[in-house]
């Protein structure tokens, strides 16, 4: 049972980008609906997700702003913030539109630019970032996210032995797949040893386990299960699960634990009508590379406490048993905030038609996105699959 | 028909505060369960509205964050931004999900804080509130809220006579309700002679033409047709509709219409079934004197042109055929950005209850809200009834 269908999937480069944000959005959307072969004027609503445009470049209202540059002005639009979930959210809340009857076909994207082309140096952007953090426990504490994901891993190692060679393990691998991927930020290769030597960002993780700050957009366009044939290339999003957690990370009862995504994919996995055995591949949020050993785990992916070995035994490589991040991951691919969520939802997309290049996976019948939002409070976890 | 039912509301006063954005938007969301007689346990998700904590206070993220704080961790929860508009967006998609079965019972609301609490002077908020307008082609030029509207209720002037004793008027009821309540940020009355002889802010604002920036949440529990009756004094939500519409400004094919109002209000108006007649009464968005006669001709409300001279008659009084903002509007009673579209449906509700204190209007079956953000760019219009 399909709850809409994605018939329409574009998105920039990631990397560093001149070009405003309506301009790079612009790009993501044309290719989106170029590829569904639909008008603007088929679309009846724009869920639009932008992370930091008020902090970064006093850039606010941005949804009319966006609907104009691409002439649809007069649409309804809206914006979504939800830290790094933000584009995810956008699309949670346009499948259930579409599926609600209430819209036959949309338009959801996201769009970030967080490189000094903002005019903020990398101080500025840490701080910035930092605002998803905790206003009163944590950032008056210095606690950024390269920090809060370092205690989740630390209590990972603690408890299950993962080592920092594994952390390397899953770089290695994302900058592999990122070099077979055009629109990657880095298209450059790494080896366990480069990462292991790089200069310490937060305890465990050196400057290989990062994510970078990106430029760049991404859409798709949605239609209901009904119309979905009438395009060439439908796939079907079966389930879309939600959930929170406590902030700040102070407050979880399990830091080693990301309870949001756990609980978002059983919903997600629920209305799919699959368990996690049903998965082929997934695209997760792996800003560090221990937050992709947590995700394998919380999707089900990988038993509890084995993502770190089962990165370092190729199990998570595009030819293991379970690909996890073929586009390059954030950590390679890039991470433009508001644009990673239906970025994941455009990788999925291309995998699911057999239309990813290079990096195209054999198996690849159902895949799975999760995208996170601060300390892993807030999870958007998507199932999509081929069309029968 | 009813779409979806308001059950429970609250907000705290406008005005400046000192406590943080949790506190304040738990005050408003506990009174709003207090008064739905409904335990937070009960509330499947949260629709959350705040427009500018990135910028004002370095917060963001703030769902997860607002959940939290009121106990709803794990809940489902997004946070909107549409400049002035973003609580009635929340608001929108909120009804949106319960109409469609997605969720029995949620929580919508929005938090602000906008006065020198945050640590931001009006200069700085100046230039924050200015980040809706067009990056490249009106923030370089200094074009202002403030100028925005003047703008728009210049063209009114020169193709209709508007006055500025007219525009008066408009901020003496204003006044005049928001002393009526307690919620309000300004208690005080003024008088035509007081407001023309105010300093000028943007030609043809005086400063009694402006809204004030206050800090302030408001919020209200919807729940789903068939559960109203369960609740001690549902009120319908029978339309809402959404529509957005160029930016920049000089895009704009008619700058004295607000074409996005007069979408919506058609779209909503549509979906409740009536026509500008059977509304009783109305909260528009009048950031500025200027912009609530606009909204009252796009409602239909008034006839196209006499918006002016209806204010300086009395038509929108309490006792006049057709009141506007018995709240004292954005006007009087304040604005927190993030806050207001919600606080709309909070007074909207405490009328159709016949709760609504000293201001109670006589003929209350029948109430719109409207919320624009930017400059006019979305507006949301909710029509609202008291159930049968």
């Amino acid at each position: 049972m399909s709850r809409a269908a994605v018939v329409g999937a574009g998105m920039t480069k990631f990397g560093v980008h001149e070009s405003p944000m309506q301009e790079l959005f612009a790009d993501a959307a044309f290719e989106a609906l170029d590829d569904a072969g639909i008008e603007a004027g088929e679309i009846e609503a724009l869920y639009f997700g932008n992370a930091m445009g008020g902090q970064t470049e006093n850039e606010t209202h941005l949804g009319p702003k966006m609907a104009t540059h691409i002439g649809m002005a007069g649409t309804p639009v809206q914006r979504f913030e939800d830290a790094c979930a933000t584009s995810a959210n956008a699309f949670k809340n346009a499948v259930q539109a579409v599926e609600a009857g209430v819209h036959d076909a949309v338009l959801v994207g996201g769009v970030e630019r967080c490189t000094p082309e903002t005019g903020k140096d990398t101080p500025e952007m840490t701080r910035i970032f930092g605002s998803a953090s905790h206003r009163q426990y944590e950032q008056p504490s210095g606690l950024t996210f390269p920090g809060v994901f370092a205690l989740l891993t630390k209590r990972h190692m603690h408890e299950h032995g993962t080592t920092e060679e594994q952390l390397a393990h899953v770089a290695v691998k994302n900058h592999g797949n990122g070099a077979l991927n055009p629109n990657a930020h880095f298209g450059k290769e790494t080896t366990v040893e480069e990462a292991l030597d790089g200069p310490i960002v937060a305890d465990p993780f050196r400057l290989m386990d990062c994510c970078p700050f990106s430029d760049g957009a991404s859409a798709v366009v949605v239609v209901s299960d009904d119309l979905a044939d009438s395009y060439d290339a439908p796939v079907d999003v079966t389930g879309v699960g939600h959930a929170t957690d406590v902030v700040p990370i102070g407050d979880k009862r399990e830091i080693g634990v990301t309870q949001a995504a756990r609980d978002a994919a059983a919903e997600a996995y629920e209305q799919a009508g699959i368990d996690a055995d049903a998965v082929d591949f997934a695209e997760v949020h792996d800003c560090f590379t221990g937050a992709e050993i947590l995700a394998s785990e919380a999707l089900g992916l990988i038993e509890d406490g084995e993502g770190g070995v089962a990165a370092e035994e190729g199990r998570t490589a595009r030819d293991g048993d379970i690909p996890i991040n073929p586009s390059g991951g954030l950590k390679a691919k890039g991470h433009p905030i508001g644009a990673t969520g239906t970025a994941q939802i455009v990788e999925l997309t291309k995998h699911l038609r057999g239309e990813a290049g290079e990096r195209q996976l054999d198996a690849a019948d159902c895949g799975v996105a999760h995208n996170l939002g601060g300390d892993s409070a807030t999870t958007v976890v998507s199932v999509m699959e081929a069309r029968q």
